[in-house]
């Protein structure tokens, strides 16, 4: 994807954090692309709380909200 | 958190990309901090499905399946 706003580094570094003992170049690819539309939907969410509590500002409480809705716990 | 692989400014963006009119810091430090979380949860269970398939390397295509477990849909 052209235009991800995420970099490839810092997904290597999430990988071996998880206790990888090798990841593939496509696979740090493939979660910078899985975190970004995670993020955009996370994003998509707390503006709709930001907005439903009257703000135009997306503060950390609609994120920490939407993050809950989207990912399975 | 001290130790977070991911930085701000794509944050900003991300959210931005989602149309947000402003963004407060502490929204960009949340969402680096949430996505750093599901990137490690995604990793692990990935993990899991290279060593089910008998490799040490881990693959975009468990990073993939890894990610539709973590997220719903």
């Amino acid at each position: 994807m052209a235009d991800l706003e995420l970099s490839i580094a810092p997904m290597h570094r999430i990988i071996k954090k998880a206790k990888a003992e090798r990841v593939s170049e496509s696979a740090a690819q493939a979660l910078a692309e899985a975190l970004e539309d995670i993020g955009i939907k996370i994003a998509k969410e707390a503006i709709e709380y930001a907005m439903h509590a009257g703000r135009k500002t997306v503060k950390s409480e609609d994120i920490e909200i939407a993050t809950r809705k989207v990912v399975e716990k």
